[in-house]
C-alpha cells in the first residue's frame, strides 16, 4: 500500500498533533454533486451504485477532486447487513429505505442467517480495496456500519418511522427478543467492520442514527452496550497503524460522558451540542468530530466562514478535533458552498494548533 | 368561579408541598380514546372539532372521566395563530398539518395581520370558558400555544418537514427577516396566552416542538429569546392565583440551564433526559415536568409500573415534579394502559412527599 500523504484525520482522532483541523463531510459523495448524479444515472438505482465497486469508487473520489478534504468515506449504505440477511432492501424516492420483509417475531429473529462479511458482502470489500488503490495514499479511507439499534429499527419497522412503534413495542414487551436481535446484529457488525479494516479501511465510524429516539436508560441497554461490544471486538491495528473508531449517536448529546467510556477514539456530535462544553465533559478520553448544522451551507460565504470561526473558537486550542457537519450534507446545497466551508476550516484552524 | 378542589398540579409547578406527584399526559384527549373518535366523527374534521367550543369541551373532559388526572388541557391545535392570520390550515390524514399559503418573503411577513386573540380566536376563548365551567373546580385547566419558532417552522415550510430547509435557509441567509417574523409571532403568542388566562386558563405551556432542530447558538437567538420575551409579557396572576408557565423544547435537554433562566416556572423534559441529572442542573430555579417515553404504554402493567418507579426514584424526594410523558400519548395505545400509569404515579409517589 502507498504511504499515507495526509494523515491529519487519523492523528486528530487519536488526539495527536496536527498543523490544522482536518475536515470531511458525512455523505460527501452525494446528490448535491452533478458528477454524482451522472454516475448514479449510469449505475441505475442507488443500490446498484452501492453494489458496483468501480462506480462506488468513482463517487467516493468525486468530492476529493473538488475539495481539499482530509478523508474519504466508503460509498455505501448503512443497511447492507440486513439486505445481505435477505430482507430485500429497496428505496422509495423521497421516502428513504424500505425492506420487503420485517423482523418482529422470535422465529423471524431465529431465521436471520449468520453472515460472513467477506463473502456475503464481498461487493463492499471489493469497493474498499478499489478505493484504497485509487486513493494512492492521498487521504485515509473511512469504513462504516449502522449501529445494531439503528439496523434493528429499520428491520423491525420495515423502513423509516416517526414513532418507532413496532420496535419500541418489541423492546418494552419482549426485551429478551430485542436483546436476541441486537446480539445477532452486533456479531454481524463486528465481522463487517473487521472485514472492511482487513480490506483497507483506515478508520471506522458507527452510525447510531436512531439511538437518540431511545429513553435515557434504554439507550444505555439497547444501543450503547452493543456498540461497546462491537468496539471490543474490532481489530485494533492494521498495516502498522491504529484503526480509530468514531461513535456517532444523533441526538445523543446528553450521553457524551457515557459514550466516552465504551472504547471509541472519537465521538461524533450533532449541531445541538456546544463543542467547548462537549470537550469539557469528555476530557482527554475521546476526540470530537463535528458539528456544523449542514443547513449553514445554504448561507452566503461570510456566514459560513463566521460559523466555522465560531465553532473553532468553541473547541479552542489544541488537538482532538475533526471538523464535520452534524449530519449528512443535504442534496440541495450548491457545490460552491462546501469549498468555502472546507477552506475556512483549514485557514482559520491553523492558529489553534502550535 | 368554583373553588379548585385539586391544586396539586399548580402547587407542584411552583415547587410547593404536595402529598403526591401530580400527573397529566400531553395529548390526553386524543385518538386512543374511542369516545374521542366518536365525538370527532360527529364534529367532522379535526379542525371543526377544535373550532367547536362545546365539542372541544367534551373531548377535553373525556380523559378525566376515565383517569385520575391532576390537570385538564384545552383541546386545541398549536397552529391556531397562523390559521387566524389567514394561512389556511388543513390536515392530511397521516401526514400532519399543512398551510395553503407559506410565508417566505419580506412581503409575506409584512402582510401578516396583527391579531386580536379575543376576537380573531374567539372560539378558543369560548372553549376555555366552557371547559372551566364544566370542570367546576375539579382540576386546573392548562392553556397553551406553539412557540414562535415552532409556528414559524410550519408557516415557512408549509407543513411538517424533515430537513427544515426553507426555514433554515431563511434563518442563515436573511436573519433580519427571520427575526421580523419571530417578533410578530411573539406578540401574537403573548396576546393569545393572555387572552386564554383571562378566559380562565390556570397555567400555560409553550410547546417548542421544533426548537431541538436548531443548532446551539441558533436555539438561543431564534427560539429561546422569543419565549423569554413572551413570558415577560404574560399576566402573572389571575383570580388571585399565580399562573405558572411551562416551557417545553423537545430535544432541548442540552439547554436546560439556559431554559431555566428565562422566567418559566417549569421545564418540560423529553425522555432522553435523566430526571435526577436535570434536577441537579436546574436546581431550585424551575420545577420539572416529564418524562416517560409514551411507548412504555405499549408494555404490560409490571413494566409500566417499574418505569414509573424508576423515574420517581431518579427525581428523588421533594417538590417540584409534575409527572407526564415526554411527548404526546400515541393513538395506538390501549386505553387501559394510561390508568395503570396514572395510578402508579399516585401510589408510588406518596413516599417521596412528606
Amino acid at each position: 500500500m502507498s504511504e499515507l500523504k495526509n494523515d491529519r484525520f487519523l492523528r486528530a482522532l487519536l488526539g495527536q498533533d496536527v498543523d490544522y483541523t482536518p475536515v470531511w463531510m458525512m455523505r460527501q459523495a452525494g446528490r448535491y454533486l452533478p458528477e454524482y448524479r451522472a454516475t448514479r444515472t449510469r449505475a441505475g438505482s442507488f443500490l446498484d451504485l452501492c453494489k458496483n465497486p468501480e462506480l462506488a469508487c468513482e463517487v467516493t473520489l468525486q468530492p476529493l477532486e473538488r475539495y481539499e478534504l482530509d478523508a474519504a468515506i466508503l460509498f455505501s449504505d448503512i443497511l447492507t447487513i440486513p439486505d445481505a440477511m435477505g430482507l430485500g432492501l429497496y428505496f422509495v424516492e423521497g421516502e428513504g429505505p424500505r425492506f420487503r420483509k420485517t423482523v418482529r417475531s422470535e422465529q423471524d429473529i431465529a431465521d436471520l442467517p449468520r453472515l460472513n462479511a467477506d463473502s456475503d458482502l464481498a461487493y463492499v470489500m471489493q469497493a474498499v480495496r478499489t478505493i484504497r488503490q485509487a486513493l494512492g495514499g492521498r487521504v485515509p479511507l473511512i469504513g462504516f456500519s449502522g449501529s445494531p439499534w439503528t439496523l434493528a429499527c429499520y428491520m423491525v419497522q420495515g423502513g423509516s418511522s416517526r414513532d418507532f412503534r413496532q420496535i419500541k413495542t418489541l423492546l418494552y414487551r419482549s426485551p429478551e427478543l430485542m436483546h436476541a436481535l441486537l446480539g445477532k446484529l452486533s456479531e454481524a457488525v463486528t465481522d463487517y467492520l473487521n472485514a472492511q479494516i482487513r480490506a483497507g479501511a483506515q478508520a471506522v465510524q458507527i452510525f447510531d442514527t436512531w439511538g437518540g429516539v431511545l429513553a435515557d436508560g434504554a439507550y444505555q441497554d439497547y444501543s450503547l452496550a452493543y456498540m461497546q461490544k462491537i468496539i471490543a471486538g474490532l481489530i485494533k491495528e492494521h498495516e502498522g497503524r491504529k484503526i480509530p473508531v468514531i461513535l456517532f449517536t444523533k441526538g445523543g448529546g446528553g450521553w457524551l460522558e457515557l459514550m466516552a467510556g465504551v472504547g471509541a477514539d472519537a465521538l461524533g456530535l450533532d449541531w445541538t451540542v456546544h463543542l467547548g462544553q462537549a470537550r469539557a465533559r469528555v476530557g482527554e478520553r475521546c476526540a470530537l468530530q463535528g458539528n456544523m448544522d449542514p443547513s449553514v451551507l445554504y448561507a452566503d460565504a461570510p456566514v459560513i466562514r463566521a460559523e466555522v470561526a465560531r465553532l473553532l473558537a468553541q473547541y479552542g486550542p489544541g488537538n482532538g478535533h475533526v471538523f464535520n457537519l452534524g449530519h449528512g450534507i443535504e442534496q440541495h446545497v450548491d457545490p460552491a458552498a462546501p469549498r468555502i466551508f472546507i477552506d475556512a476550516v483549514h485557514e482559520l484552524s491553523a492558529s489553534y494548533h502550535s
